[in-house]
């Protein structure tokens, strides 16, 4: 019997499945990529997972016998103890035992996690905030993610799911209870940039991104990318408008925790990256209250798609982002609740 | 020569300077009171604060050379490390070695840190949150102060002056870089409170707080309960609109952190109490994003007009809330910069 000296690291996004094989000291040895069955239930959903692991395991010449232990991360609301995902807006899919699933079917302990938390614990180790102990990610996407890593661990809070940064509201006037409308995600997440840009179209303005932000389009970071570096005045005024709600989220979160730094990921950070840094930047130098004696410090991911598999490989390997329970019920294939 | 066996802890509020003799043990065994020359400058500010010490120190017998240490809780911004305030809005002091200065002047190391921060440790130890690790204060008075008490110690981040809640912006759509408008404390203090009577009075409405809600007026809490208790429109209103926007702030902080317990205080919390805490409550509940696996918890503070001259007294006792650097500074009665 061969030492199980192998990890696999598991990003489930609301568009994609990465997968990859890493060794405990944070190389990469194999990635594979499936388009996530996000509409097609929970049994689709399973089998699309282990087909991605699977492919991973093999690419990277890696039989499951070798397997040490499997991190996951994915969106949530999810209970990292028990491995279940509780529910998610972009995957129909409830309550369902992914991490004990994935467990009997891999052979190996799986840790579940958000997938913010699986990035930002991996830019910490190997990425933009190495060395940092307390740093706050924001992930811009189709939602805005986020975590808090505080002394080296990831928060995880009372109810289990702490660094839900792009649920706080900003825009208390408009924000009611249960909805979407005023928060951090609901003004800047890509969703809203196409809403914004969407709306301009409707009054008479003009955007190259008029069908990708239309109501059977989609748009996609790099169409993003491309028409603002093009000056598309819609999609200016739409980026650069979420640039200011995130720093404003950022000066808020530096105001009541001053961490060492900001981590900025996600699709819509990658896409738009340094030019998309500084609009943030300024916006939370503007907004944040106390910094004669320590600025506000903003970088963006440095591990780019390998953010997320990365993390949770490594996250398995140190069984920190969630409880040792968790493994052991994990590891046991005991299904959740 | 006896032993140093007393604490001093002293609370620089805007409108009153609150200093207690306190035994290592938390006992407190005096208690003195001096309204604040607010508008007066340094050299009054400081003589005020050493007679109130002096009468704390008179009232329970104790000479200064049984003082072990001293614990002042003051306004922010502040340079903890070196005992300064650097700038407070409602006193008219800037840059004041307020920490070196006690030190020389009572012979013993001063430990200078925020004044909520003095007052959440305080209920930590001896209050609301006794037992808990992990808890956030919002203290809600003329304005509105904070303090993130993470594994037991109070966050004060690379500004040195993290938990500045009252400064999060919770109407970004209003909120201008370096004005307070939509930050918590517009929205939410005191002073907010009594800014919404005197709107609803110039619109043409009727309210039993006209008077102290004008220019010329002042609005003290207790006034604020009387005209709540009594039904009156335009209080209820503030009161009701106050409380949404605090527990706006609690579920926001919840989904980023959430941590055991919210603990408020300050004057609106105190003359209101319970009926706040249960508005405030249920904002929270409502806006929380994930609460599945852990509720939000909130509770009044219990040691009332104590909380920040016991707090400050055992913060210097434990050493905790600022650096050892300070301690030592403060005790050699270096200068601040």
């Amino acid at each position: 019997m061969s030492a199980r000296d192998r990890l696999l690291g598991i990003d489930l996004g609301g568009s994609k499945i990465l997968a990859g094989v890493v060794t405990p000291a944070g190389k990469i040895l194999s990635r594979a990529k499936t388009a996530t069955p996000f509409s097609k239930g929970p049994d689709a959903l399973l089998a699309a997972l282990a087909a991605t692991a699977s492919e991973a395991l093999t690419q990277a010449g890696v039989g499951r016998e070798r397997l040490a232990a499997v991190g996951m991360g994915s969106p949530g609301p999810l209970d990292p103890e028990r491995g279940v995902i509780l529910r998610t807006p972009n995957i129909a899919v409830e309550k369902l035992p992914v991490g004990p699933w994935l467990a009997r079917e891999l052979g190996a302990p799986v840790l579940l996690d958000n997938d913010v938390h699986m990035a930002v614990y991996g830019e910490s180790l190997a990425g933009a905030a190495r060395g940092k102990r307390r740093v706050i990610g924001l992930w811009i996407g189709t939602g805005v993610g986020g975590c808090v890593l505080w002394d080296g661990r990831v928060v995880h809070g009372v109810n289990r799911n702490a660094g839900e940064i792009g649920h706080m509201v900003l825009d208390a006037r408009r924000a009611k209870p249960g909805k979407p409308r005023g928060t951090l995600e609901w003004e800047a997440s890509k969703t809203a940039i196409a809403r914004h840009i969407r709306k301009g179209v409707r009054r008479g303005g003009k955007s190259q991104l008029e069908k990708q932000v239309s109501g059977r389009g989609r748009l996609h970071s790099s169409d993003l990318a491309q028409a603002f570096a093009a000056g598309d005045r819609l999609t200016v005024e739409a980026v650069e408008r979420s640039a200011r709600y995130v720093g404003i989220a950022v000066a808020s979160l530096f105001d009541a925790l001053a961490p060492e730094l900001f981590v900025l990921g996600g699709g819509v950070c990658a896409a738009l990256g340094r030019t998309f840094l500084t609009l943030v930047r300024q916006s939370a130098e503007e907004y944040a209250f106390t910094t004669e004696l320590g600025r506000v410090q903003i970088a963006l991911s440095r591990l780019g798609d390998d953010a997320g598999l990365l993390g949770a490989a490594l996250a398995a390997r140190d069984g920190k982002p969630s409880g040792a329970a968790g493994r052991k019920r994990a590891a046991r294939g005991r299904p959740g609740p």
